[in-house]
């Protein structure tokens, strides 16, 4: 920690060596290890771009010129480099360092999300306020991924940059030839051929150095820079895709070469207008077994071993791979069956199904709306499309889901992984919006398995949907023990089962904090139903028979309040004039900061503790309200207080 | 109608001459102004798509080989040409042809919506499904226009597309150099420059004379085609962006030589890998109002003058244009203030503000996603922006409201135009979801006028949050009268006041509807308030207070009623265990068919007699569970019936 124990903000970089810079690589890189190991996190990119920001850090004047970290994964080493090293202990934890940029934590950091392909939009933005107040001197810089450059929205702002040669932005791409696996499309072919082309060009080729050198990057003093822009015509420069649309290219260079990334900046600064540089880097680069790690270099992990990369603990079973086996499982009876990823095949549980089906298989870039979009056109070919994304990435998709697979009334499944609060990754990881989001959409249903065999069997039931498009959404980690059904009435199983009393509908996995909350409740004296409708979107009409047999009704859901099953049911019962009692439970803060799935849950009010607690007051005013009428089954017990 | 009369199917086309081709041409052109000329609908798009529909259904075989129109206001001459002609009496009517394909007309028909950037989407789909039926004769053929390639979405398809040189698709590019305005960016200029490169290498250039030739097209039998494919260098071929991607490109063509287009149609056919078959269109060509019209060439029109041009009817002032008038006074006031459009300035109403203030207004192009992400990072620039959007294009930036406007806490306006039910326009165009939708934004503020002068004061009001992200919405067509209130308590408008009774709780313009109600309700004896929140996400606490003082509560709104404002009304009275009987009314069916608004209103029960009969029922209801208390002011009067 000789030197990096001296830098408290970027300006302390400007007096050191390029040999210090060296080594401050290198201890950069051992503590990212070091603490990573520990608290899990984003390794594999934030080793990739250490020489990088470096270089940023230097050739700009953050925080007066912006620093935009696309999707904000990388951003690791700029924390380190503004001050934020202390913080690391905590990563990710509850009242800790966030895994992403964060505002509250520094003036440096501007994005806060973690959702691909927005950072060049933000430029733009940016760029536009500046020139309308005339402020010249302040530069904006976007940090993006090749993979992120095959997100629509990256296209969209590429377009509009273009459209100002008078507005400079300078577009750094962090091109790793990976998202989370390796990066797919028409364009990362061509930027292939870009850094082929440099290969060929040059046989000291920096390109194929970052391949041959890891571990000892950013210390020779070759540079490769070319420069391009429209109607200068150069022999010697690669044709790129970045040039037709009018902007600037620099590059290709290596990432990990601080004086040439260094070099290729200050020139992109000089330049005046809208630019591209063009760097390869090495995901995981310094770290051996993420560099030996075909899957995804180490992309996230949790906690490690630091010398081998042996994860500490192996939770059980997932959500994730307990859908791709099943899946798999259902593909190999029914043809017709396709699975489509947008970019993270392993972390939806696919990887398995993408090797035993690899030509029913398709991987399209971290593209939501194509993953839907031609989710349609599969469909129209007969077959039934999966599509199984993280629930905050499907938020990107809405339109397509309402107009590509609704208005189509196409057999479309939708597999919403990480529904819910997810946790440690923070506010834009949290699945919060897929029910609130997808109810409103016409003809869809929405199951929300509460364990194994329920996932199973609702897998099944909506790959057996051929006019309508279904969803499944189940939560984050490790599925928990099979939780019987009494008796299924109408589609509804009956978990627990009173007369009277208070009825609890529990929307997947919190079926067992409901049964839980049940439990605690038969104690103070208050009989409880609790039942899981299976498919939430559109609610059973058999849950309307039930709540009408009830004195009042909690509903449990892990996503948000506002606009969840709690409100359609709330609307079903008013619709057939049932005026009992209704609590609706879920989460109020939509963005809760990071933190353990369990710590967050507590905190929205869904421990059974606190689920027991609202089942309570309910009944309080329930018998209040009929207090000529007892509850049936507590006869002769004290009503709760309320 | 000579030739017309005989065309019942594209096979009908392929016996004749290009002489009479010419001639069928031309009878379509004045088919289409006929008939547009009154019901009203898109003229600008089909008058120039008239030979590359011809030599579409010429080439192709449709519907074993697929035709997909992105958009799809561009196919009415596809629709002529497939046995629809006289469908067109009825254009955009009640039950009579919809304004864009659909399925439930012909089979020649596939993408049902209106949504630009799609149908690549649909291709990359279809032709992975057909490659997996081992199904190679049938061709995938997308019509896309140069204003929907700025769409994020078609960018993920074209990066998909070319991922698989085996797996052939036809991109026809529609490139008449606009979407509605003029098509701006970095790929516009592309395209500009391919149509300048081919003009300068040949003098006789087809993109000229098609400037100079209008309304004599396609009887020439010069041709232009280029066809580049990576790897295959062509000195003369131009450097496109889809060959950097490597798509086969070939162009650009005269979109009015027929000959020209189905020759470069064929050739693309016989490539068996992705391509591009660039065309040059004129919007609006062969009818001269819409040829000379610089704002838009006829996009869409109502009922016209055939011989002029000249409308019909003139509305009364419409919402867009009151918005756009508001927005120019209070940008005059406050310099912080900048508009952007997603390439539609003029719909929006916006072509005066950026005729003023041209500076502060951006054109995004066809990029919904772009344009509230570039409007983030404006705010963070100090400005605020205000996105001009139709309710329905919001759905595309459904994720973008969440992380870049509401996790980062900007002050960012949407205005949401063509909110609730629009009409003819069908399913795709309604703007039922916005309150759904926006709901779940956490700290979102959204707002209804309900007249011109709550428009302008609640614009005002929006845009003075510095903090959050604010909504308006307002529906499509003109502001009816003033609706004075009485008083304004906790933010509530109150403009019809009962005391007890039941509490009627208006969504913006519905509260023209709920009055109507309330006299109808007087006349049966069931006392009515009636209400505007104004600002309708987040409730107002004062709504709860005046519901404690009602009987029964009914809410009424133009958008969807799953999740919608009513949704919101019943968990604030579930919350504050208030249990009085609510009915809440909304459109049930998301996606009616095409029909002028009040005909849509009428089906979906927003009229002032539904309306009524809803209050009356409910009224009953609480009456009847009250019935030891009557209703404090219809003491005397009989208790209305269910």
């Amino acid at each position: 920690m000789a030197l990096l124990e001296h830098i408290g903000e970027p300006a302390d970089l400007r007096g050191l060596s390029h040999a210090q810079l060296g080594a401050l690589a290198d201890e950069i890189r051992g503590f990212l290890v070091r603490h990573v190991a520990r608290t899990g996190g984003h390794l594999g990119p934030n080793l990739g771009v250490v020489e990088l920001t470096l270089a940023l850090h230097r050739c700009f004047d953050s925080p007066r010129d912006a620093l935009l970290w696309d999707v904000g994964h990388q951003a690791y080493v700029h924390k380190i480099l503004t001050g934020r090293t202390a913080g690391f202990a905590r990563l990710r934890q509850r009242g800790g360092l966030s895994g992403y940029p964060s505002r509250a934590e520094s003036a440096h950091d501007h994005i806060e999300h973690s959702h691909a392909s927005m950072a060049l939009s933000y430029a733009d933005g940016m760029a536009k306020a500046r020139q309308l107040a005339g402020d010249g001197g302040r530069h904006i810089v976007a940090v993006v991924g090749d993979g992120a450059l095959t997100g629509g929205p990256a296209w969209e702002a590429l377009n509009s940059i273009a459209a100002a040669p008078d507005r400079p932005v300078v577009i750094v791409v962090n091109d790793n030839g990976r998202s989370y696996a390796p990066t797919v499309g028409g364009l990362a072919r061509h930027l292939s051929a870009l850094r082929t082309h440099a290969r060929h060009e040059r046989p000291a080729d920096l390109g194929r150095r970052a391949l041959d050198e890891a571990g000892a990057p950013g210390r020779r003093p070759h540079r490769a820079v070319h420069a391009t822009r429209q109607g200068i015509k150069d022999a010697l420069a690669p044709r790129t895709f970045f040039a037709d649309l009018g902007l600037a290219y620099l590059g290709p260079v290596d990432g990990h070469d601080l004086p040439a990334v260094e070099d290729a900046l200050e020139r992109a600064k000089g330049l005046g207008c809208p630019v591209v540089v063009h760097c390869v880097t090495r995901k995981g680069l310094g770290y051996r077994p993420a560099e030996d790690d075909d899957t995804d270099h180490f992309h996230g992990v949790g906690a490690i071993d630091p010398r081998t990369g042996v994860p500490l603990r192996t939770s059980g079973l997932t959500w994730s791979a307990a859908f791709g086996h099943e899946l798999s499982a259902a593909a190999a009876e029914s043809p017709e069956v396709v699975a489509i990823t947008a970019a993270m095949p392993d972390s939806v549980g696919l990887t398995a199904f993408a090797a035993r089906y690899p030509s029913r298989f398709f991987d399209v870039g971290i593209a939501e709306q194509h993953a839907v979009a031609s989710a349609a056109g599969l469909a129209m070919g007969g077959l039934h499309p999966v599509v199984a994304v993280y629930g905050t990435f499907l938020n990107r998709a809405v339109d397509q889901v309402l107009m590509d697979l609704a208005l189509h009334r196409l057999g479309v499944t939708l597999v919403i992984d990480r529904a819910g609060l997810t946790g440690d990754d923070g506010p834009s990881h949290n699945g919060l919006w897929d029910l609130a989001l997808l109810q409103p959409v016409p003809g869809l249903r929405l199951a929300a398995p509460r364990d194994l065999p329920t996932l199973r069997e609702e897998l099944r039931e909506a790959l057996g949907v051929a006019d309508a498009p279904t969803a499944l959404r189940f939560p984050r980690g490790a599925v928990a023990p099979d939780i019987p059904a009494l008796r299924r009435t109408g589609g509804v199983d009956v978990l627990r089962e009173s007369h009277g009393g208070v009825l609890v509908v529990a929307v997947g996995v919190m079926a067992r904090t409901a049964l839980d909350a049940a439990e605690l409740c038969a104690a103070r004296g208050v009989p409880t139903t609790v039942v899981d409708p299976r498919w939430v979107t559109p609610l059973p009409a058999e849950l309307l028979r039930l709540a009408g047999g009830h004195r009042a009704v909690v509903t449990v859901e892990d996503g948000l309040r506002s606009g969840g099953v709690g409100t359609a049911v709330l609307q079903q019962l008013a619709d057939a004039g049932i005026t009992a009692p209704v609590r609706v439970l879920g989460v109020r803060d939509g963005f809760p900061g990071h933190g353990t799935r369990a710590e967050l849950l507590a905190e929205a009010g869904l421990t059974p503790e606190a689920v027991a607690q609202a089942v309570v007051s309910v009944a309080g005013e329930a018998w209040t309200a009929g207090a000529a009428d007892p509850p049936p089954t507590t006869r002769g017990a004290t009503p709760p207080a309320r």
